[in-house]
């Protein structure tokens, strides 16, 4: 077995587009319990765009440095189940990272770099066609918190799927429990002074909610550093009529020459 | 340290709007049980109404008594994030319960008089503007579960949020996955002979589904003493028309002039 | 105390249709672990279809071997809460299995046989007429992972509700986060060459999603060992029209006398 640094704390977090309702969440970590009595399975997210590994590797990014490090983090997003695409095992930032090569973990190790990649080459006994998350990476997991690492191979991380990705993602990303839209950009690139444009749109800078009127659109520097845009005491998926992929545009105060900046009309 | 009476088991209930799918809980209970590996977090309810504590309050209230004593109340719903009202830390009843002074506490601390409350002096060292939930309130359930008190200034009950609030809310205040609408109205107070009415319709007692035929409406005292608005093999609130905030109001079978008491139509 | 073969693990799989938003699996979930610290809670599915067991048993019997063994199965699906059905404490396939005797666990004793079964005749001091699974099942569920057997009277497991249902239910019986739709046929006695059909729409079968192209249904062997229906890259339940319920036919090809068989064409 390889060094794991840092030892493990027991604690897997799973990233997935499995959704809450079953029975596909419950069936991981009842095996991982099962084999592994003291992990601690925390759902971290299970209703990442279906199918959109390339959306989801931005969100995941972000949200690591607010994860406790010694974790590992079950990343399954999949529009290739059945395919023979590769798994992983990725070594970053304190974590270790589980999932498919199709570029889901990609941006999380440009963030954290350096990174230990492996191609995994273990294989369950009983490998179902659809449900790689409770065949292959909840055994993977539950083997790596016994203290077994899985046969691999070490891959260059500029090899993965996504290695060529931008650093941001100028679209929506993922829309919460509130309608609010995450895009894949990072607040801090951006000037309170900038502008934010979708569509017909154009929506300015407010640190908080309540700084605007209730109605109002704005975007903010979300709790994981993304741009995010929002609607005070309002959805601002119905709004502004966001989804996912939605293109979102920054620019100056200065280059723009239309206002309604804080303000969801068309 | 202040004396926590009784010793805390290491349940840290959660009663919040952040929703079942991500990426909010999750963090939150994976610093919980980073820093506390005992710690137990359940979901008790993660769809209050959005930016709503009034409504919450009484049905927090309601569940409280269905709830294993020594836990943490762990209560976040938020009209005014950002905005610069107090943290609290109430002792009451035998729970912890931590979360903002927005009157979400409020009838809990009624029901279960007599109650310590804390404004919570402590912040952490990064505090996002939206996310209270993960910044302020998850360390503070992880202190208080490894036996640190945080720093804080006791006040009246009497100053929350809320305490002014009426013992009911005749309202429709919370609806379920199978469509049956919640009031803030205690089922103990009225008579089964009492009738509710919303808008055009009128529904009489009954004890239980079964005991009224399919497609039929009533109320009932629901698991945690509420009156609540139910129909037979169907959804109440698609039905009848419920939404939150409709309004619910009681007579007695001799104040009223019309009929149609046990049926779902106009 | 009666044996308990194999002892058990603490694991509590919950299957239920009580959704994922709250606030009745909380309940549960607390009342189990405050009198059980060891017990570990999964939700394995929470939005089995309402008042539907018939459906559900099917699911269930599917699910159970990939399941941890030596682990409490706490399955409540109800469409008579409040009548005078038994509750039911079944041993086979060595798990425990809790439930109401409405047919929900009907087809997990027929495939795991020989079973034992049992009728509880426990009853708490406080019985809600509406939330048998806080109130019984909970409380059975924790005594016995504290070796404690509840007062019970062995039965047939001919004598369950559903002891009489067929082996196999032709229709849909799931439809899962993605659209696709479970079926209560074993995909096993069925040959490649089949065919299925529902309403105007034919499927053949292929072994994976991205063995058709984007937009074309077909059915496959899920990851449970069902008959699945399902679009590449969609929605089977929205483009094939499916709902819980919708009856399935199966033929052969030389059967068939019309084509489109592995497109969602009408």
């Amino acid at each position: 077995m390889q060094d794991v640094f840092p030892p493990l704390s027991g604690l897997v977090l799973t990233f997935t587009d499995f959704g809450a309702q079953g029975p596909y969440l419950g069936q991981i970590e009842a095996l991982i319990r099962a084999r592994v009595p003291r992990a601690q399975l925390v759902d971290l997210l299970n209703n990442a765009p279906v199918c959109a590994p390339r959306q989801s590797a931005y969100l995941l990014a972000a949200l690591l440095p607010y994860l406790p490090t010694r974790s590992i983090i079950l990343a399954v997003v999949d529009p290739g189940v059945g395919s023979d695409r590769a798994a992983l095992l990725v070594e970053t930032g304190g974590f270790v990272l589980l999932g498919p090569d199709n570029g889901l973990m990609a941006l999380a190790v440009r963030r954290f770099a350096p990174a230990r990649v492996h191609r995994i080459l273990w294989r369950p006994e009983r490998l179902s066609t659809s449900f790689h998350g409770r065949d292959l990476f909840a055994p993977l997991a539950a083997a790596i918190l016994a203290g077994e690492w899985p046969a691999s191979q070490a891959m260059g991380w500029d090899e993965m799927v996504g290695a060529d990705w931008p650093d941001e993602l100028p679209e929506v990303i993922y829309i919460d429990h509130y309608g609010n839209a995450m895009t894949g950009l990072w607040a801090t690139r951006l000037s309170p002074a900038a502008i934010i444009t979708i569509g017909n749109f154009s929506l300015a800078y407010a640190e908080t909610f309540s700084s605007v009127p209730p109605g109002s659109g704005f975007w903010y520097a979300n709790s994981c550093g993304l741009v995010e845009l929002a609607v005070n005491s309002g959805r601002a998926d119905v709004q502004l009529g966001l989804r996912l992929g939605t293109e979102v545009r920054t620019a100056s105060i200065g280059e723009m020459n239309c206002g309604s900046f804080s303000s969801a009309e068309a």
